[in-house]
């Protein structure tokens, strides 16, 4: 009764970064989801992650403190929808902890644009297929998100993830 | 790792209907996750729910279209995010089917008010502790909620909940 959905991505709403890393699913996942390993990977340098919550179920929360260069922080919070180890993570910044709307200025024009993000693992050998895919309400919003750096960001923050998975997550 | 959360309502942001229904929470599931028998409780006559979808899972559609006593139609569009059969149904309308964002409209001001619904269920002999939990994101959503007859509403609902499952759903 309960099956997973089966995401199909629409090239006008949604975002996807789809690789194969060389890294097993399982450190994917761990570096996805304990926030010591999280704030070393998660912001392409010179920005940084200073702080990380993480509540590994359905509403718990998902909290980031992002930090930019000039030293201007940037707090972010939402919540995991889904949580499948090793396979799929999902969360949305559109609730809170607990499920509860997020409010007016996460969803109005100007300000940051709401989006549901999944990441799905697949094993391939050693290696994991990787897709990251961001959901957008409207174009708007995924063109801004795509603006502001999806690809480049997105994509060397998972370089990040890469390496440290390699070096033993040190 | 997975545990359900713990809803402590926040009576600031929050709206309960809470009461013991003669009715084994076995039929209040199903009256509660079946389109024809939803139709038939859902909206506190003379309004009527008209068209009614389904899709149980996280995630899944929730779609509802009232009428008015005058003939208006009005769709309403959420999706699950928690479904454990007899026990809990939590959706929200902030997010359409597939965990999209709803959009602008939805959760600016003026406008119909963003929630997460959750819906508990606990047996006492043949008998249901039935638990609404309504969360809002800020105030006034809360109020203007609860000034459009949220308890008297939801109170005639659930009357005609009991009424049709004393009834045998027909």
């Amino acid at each position: 009764m309960t099956h997973s959905l089966d995401h199909q991505p629409d090239p006008r709403l949604d975002l996807v970064l789809e690789r194969t890393i060389d890294v097993p699913r399982e450190r994917v996942w761990e570096a996805w989801t304990t926030p010591e390993h999280l704030k070393k990977w998660f912001t392409p340098a010179p920005w940084q992650t200073v702080d990380c919550e993480i509540d590994l179920r359905p509403g718990g929360a998902f909290r980031t403190v992002m930090r930019s260069p000039e030293g201007q922080e940037y707090p972010n919070v939402g919540c995991y929808l889904e949580v499948v180890p090793n396979e799929k993570l999902v969360w949305t910044n559109v609730l809170t902890p607990g499920y509860r709307p997020a409010g007016v200025p996460a969803a109005c024009p100007g300000e940051a644009f709401a989006f549901t993000a999944v990441i799905t693992l697949a094993s391939q050998g050693n290696s994991t297929r990787y897709t990251a895919l961001v959901i957008h309400g409207d174009e708007d919003s995924r063109r801004r998100h795509e603006q502001m750096g999806f690809h480049d960001g997105w994509g060397a923050a998972l370089d990040q993830l890469v390496a440290l998975a390699k070096s033993g997550m040190r």
